[in-house]
């Protein structure tokens, strides 16, 4: 698989949004995005990305550049409307606006609507955590997005909606994002594709009969993905419910009212830790808890304890060092789109000296 | 089964508590949680518990009347001792503040240190819901309570940390408590007890081998509880970290730090919903997200969709009108109880009386 250095990436991807009406600054947000994703191995919310984005702002989806504003205020909270920008430009402002109000209240809640597709949830959270804060985040999706069954139902009424949490740690954050799902869609389709059957008990056909068939997600009538837990799966549904309540009920939109389908809600609470306690104790004290976890000895079939993220930040050293690998279709699709909206070859040449220098 | 009514066996657990030196008014809060429990039909954190409080008392565990001390306090945050009171009256108090603090700043942090056996989590979150509010409350135990091995590994490293969150709703709150690994230490007992075996999934022997039978929680060596999610355990866990991180690390300590065994450490956070929406507007849209829920077929093996709590609410309706039922066994330990108190035999007789109305 080719390797590219982030900063070809970076460029490449800037310079396409760019060439749809991007304003250069955001374009520039939304490409450092997709290649952290990328740099950590969540290849799913990456550059893979970009023809599917350049799609939206065609088809009016996305709207870069629009405003993004702040329409309520209050203490410690407030709420965000994006317009219909990049959800990597409308969260980026929104967890900016938490982390200096958690810094005067010591706890806030930006809540963020109207915003495209939110990328990778934990880029936020993490974003706080570097600033020495505790950060918790919640998004929904529009009910075009309700692919989970919620407990003992067998037709989908929630969204795999993705919690992510992240604080300071001893050698990099501590950062957690995930659905309370037993998987995303996207990641059966990376099992399909790949024509293997999906791990026991992540889906279901459309009678509610489990199935390890990825392909029972899109067959007519098609399946659904179960929340996690298997038998105590009532727990993954009430995550999944928290996330609903946090990021669409607050902010005044019922479950089944119409948003646009490819954009998100998303609520942020962040913490100033040194409310508390200071950071560098607390930071000690993450370290500590996560040696302690991995001294357990491994379970059968396990090599070792992984703490929530632990090995994204492993692969981000990786890659950072060796390049990111990208798959063969998914840089024909990056080329095809460049060239369709007239990237200068230069920048893609300098993206090919770039990735021969990283690998 | 004997049933009583709230009343009596409020009475009860106040006349039995204030007999072992609790002030009165404090006594009447841990009855009134107590019985709260009884009453929505989770009877592990109900009047069973009065017994092992007695003894906590007459050990030094339980400091009842110990003040309630606020350590600190900054903008919407507050982190409040309770001097090894019981974990009711601390866990009230500090849910006290938190509500008046989101009322003031909109959004608040209240962490809770030295507080005994915290109770039912949901009790402190439904009454930030009762008041209009959102609120989520998170708890971790001493280290002796570490009964779940963290995902991927084979000894006990965290407990069953609870997360709980409750919101304004139609009828009645939306109330979730409950802790992210597959079971608690206490319903594995309630197994054992009746003979029965274990659903799939929930517990490893001390080799980390799968087992259904709950003895081996309790054999020599013994076993351990799973984190939720099975073969995505790594979501359990993560959520079980949250916890800890929340109700724990943000106090100051290291989660291998000693602290007295049987208390608790607790985070809640309580968000003002009037800041971003009216209270009105957020209630309908909860009973818009049920009736949206409970409209999914029934999945094979099910009668219909439960959103979270919903089943305490109907067994509260039922107990309210046709009385609490208690088992014999713990009927005859409070009776004890009360005896060895002294506490006069009046007081049972009203509870009698008081429950053959009720029956």
């Amino acid at each position: 698989m080719q390797k590219h250095s982030t900063d070809s990436l970076r460029s490449i991807a800037t310079e396409i949004f760019a060439a749809c009406g991007t304003p250069r600054e955001e374009a520039a947000i939304v490409a450092e995005q997709l290649v952290a994703s990328n740099l950590m191995g969540l290849d799913s919310h990456g550059v893979l990305r970009i023809p599917q984005y350049v799609g939206w702002i065609q088809d009016g989806v996305i709207q870069p550049g629009a405003k993004i504003t702040l329409v309520k205020e209050s203490g410690g909270t407030a709420q965000v409307d994006c317009g219909l920008n990049f959800g990597q430009v409308g969260g980026q402002r929104a967890m900016e606006i938490a982390i200096a109000k958690a810094r005067e209240y010591k706890i806030a809640c930006v809540l963020v609507t109207n915003c495209c597709h939110v990328g990778r949830l934990g880029y936020f959270t993490q974003m706080a955590a570097e600033d020495g804060m505790f950060a918790m985040a919640f998004v929904n999706s529009s009910k075009y997005g309700h692919s989970v069954v919620p407990y003992g139902g067998v037709e989908g009424r929630i969204a795999p909606n993705p919690i992510s949490y992240a604080c300071p740690g001893p050698e990099h954050p501590l950062v957690s994002d995930m659905a309370l799902s037993t998987t995303a869609h996207g990641k059966v389709v990376i099992y399909r594709n790949r024509g293997e059957r999906l791990p026991e008990g992540w889906i279901v056909d459309a009678s509610g009969k489990p199935s390890t068939d990825p392909n029972v997600l899109f067959d007519t009538p098609h399946g659904w993905i179960l929340p996690a837990g298997g038998n105590v799966g009532y727990k993954g549904f009430a995550m999944l419910v928290l996330a609903e309540i946090l990021a669409g009920t607050l902010t005044g939109k019922a479950i089944t009212d119409e948003i646009p389908d490819g954009t998100n809600g998303a609520c942020f609470v962040v913490i100033d830790i040194s409310a508390f306690a200071p950071v560098e104790g607390f930071r000690d004290a993450i370290g500590i808890m996560t040696a302690y976890m991995k001294s357990a000895p491994p379970a059968p079939g396990f090599e070792e304890v992984l703490m929530p993220g632990e090995l994204d930040f492993r692969i981000m050293r990786e890659r950072r060092d060796k390049g990111i690998p990208i798959d063969a279709v998914t840089w024909q699709r990056i080329e095809a789109t460049a060239k369709a909206l007239q990237v200068p070859l230069a920048v893609m040449a300098q993206s090919s000296s770039a990735s021969a220098t990283a690998t």
